[in-house]
């Protein structure tokens, strides 16, 4: 994963209008995308800062792991997302390296991107992505 | 804040060298800073992949606030930094348009950095600091 860039950070919020204004009018954000993912079972809306996305995630079901991920607090860092260029060959490397994999094979993310999620018990607890744009 | 980039993501750590083994060993992260930042009684370690650095936080005092919020994961997403080139300017902006300042004025942060964090209550939760290079 030599000199992946950050794609984005994904934050999980209760109140997604809020975010957004907070994020848009306030900070200065701009909203580059805003769709259903239904496969992670969020709606998922993208703000850039400079090349940068903060990836805002809003649970569609509050009783799932992620709303519970949340808890009490009205939004919570969730995930960092690197940009790869070949995600199952970095995949396969990571695995060698004993890397544990959620998805061992890539799978359609937000945007249009193809990615994977490493699972936290071998990255200390912070929730890592691939994130290969189509 | 128009088009500031993300200059780190933060990640509060239990071990460090653990952490910075993974990061650099397995995901293939490149070591760029570590140091003690007493103003903030963290040791930092500045990890660069593409244009990004995670910065690892290892707090000094086990007793200490970013030690609690840390809790019992081995690693903690902790904050969000964004790169400013006016960071006095950003902040007066900023409380203008109602965002609570934890510093009122910046202060000296890793790395060479001013800095300066947003309070997480005019946030949603999520700490952000303003982050102006040497």
């Amino acid at each position: 994963m030599i000199d992946a860039p950050i794609d984005h950070i994904a934050i999980v919020v209760a109140d997604l209008e809020a975010t957004i204004a907070l994020y848009t009018q306030t900070l200065g954000f701009t909203e580059v995308y805003r769709e259903i993912v239904a496969d992670q079972g969020v709606e998922a809306v993208g703000l850039r800062t400079g090349e940068s996305i903060i990836e805002l995630l809003r649970p569609l079901d509050e009783a799932s792991a992620i709303a519970k991920f949340r808890g009490e607090a009205p939004t919570k860092l969730h995930h960092t997302a690197y940009r790869v260029t070949d995600i199952k060959a970095e995949l396969a490397n990571l695995k060698a390296r004993g890397i544990r994999l959620i998805d061992e094979q890539p799978r359609r993310g937000a945007h249009g991107n193809t990615i994977a999620f490493l699972h936290p018990h071998s990255t200390g607890g912070v929730l890592i992505e691939l994130c290969q744009p189509r």
